[in-house]
C-alpha cells in the first residue's frame, strides 16, 4: 500500500502511470532537471520557476508522487522532493537513461 | 518532415509523444502487444478485439502513428500495422524492453 502521503511502494509502481506522469510537459522538465543533478538532490516545488499557480504546482508534484518518480519530505517549515532515483533504476531500468538522453523542449517559464 | 500519412521519421521522434501514446490503456496493450510477437508481425486494427467504435479506435491508432510506434501500410484491400521496432530501438533505446517487461493490465475488451 503507498503510504499516507501516497508515496507507492517500489514494487507498487505501474509504468503506465509513470509515463502519463512524464507525458505532460512541466512534469517531464521536473523529472529531467532532476536526473540531471546529483543523486539525492532536493528542491522546493518553486525552486523550478514555473509560470503557474500553488495549486496547479501541487496537483503536478502529487501525480508525480503518486506515480512513484519523486518522494516528498517536510524539512522544517519547508517541503522538499527528490527523484526516487534508486527505485526507478530498480523497477524500470532504462528509463532514467532515456529522459536523461531526451531533454525535451523547456516547459513554460516565468 | 512526417510523410503524407503523419509517420515522423526516426530523428523526428519526441519521446514525450511516444510516452504521451503509451500512457493510454488501450494504446499500451497494442504496443504489448506487438513487442511479444516476432519482430515484423502485421495486424489489422480489428485484430485486437476491443469493444470501442471504429473511429475511436482509427484515433488511438493514429497517435501511436503519429507518434511513431507503429507503421501502418495498405496491403490490397486492408490496412495494416505494425510495430517501429529498428527504428525505436535505436531512437528510444531500452523503451520496448521496458514495456516488455510491464505487460500492464488488459484494457476494455469485446
Amino acid at each position: 500500500m503507498p503510504d499516507e502521503e501516497g508515496h507507492p511502494g517500489r514494487e507498487e509502481m505501474d509504468l503506465r502511470m509513470v509515463l502519463s506522469a512524464l507525458a505532460d510537459p512541466l512534469r517531464y522538465e521536473v523529472i529531467s532537471t532532476f536526473v540531471r543533478e546529483e543523486v539525492g538532490t532536493e528542491r522546493n516545488c518553486s525552486s523550478f520557476g514555473f509560470d503557474i499557480s500553488k495549486s496547479t504546482l501541487s496537483h503536478h508534484f502529487r501525480i508525480m508522487r503518486e506515480a512513484g518518480l519523486i518522494r516528498q519530505v517536510d524539512r522544517g517549515n519547508s517541503r522538499k522532493a527528490h527523484l526516487r532515483h534508486e527505485d526507478l533504476e530498480a523497477r524500470f531500468p532504462g528509463l532514467l537513461d532515456l529522459v536523461r538522453a531526451n531533454p525535451g523542449l523547456p516547459a513554460h517559464r516565468k
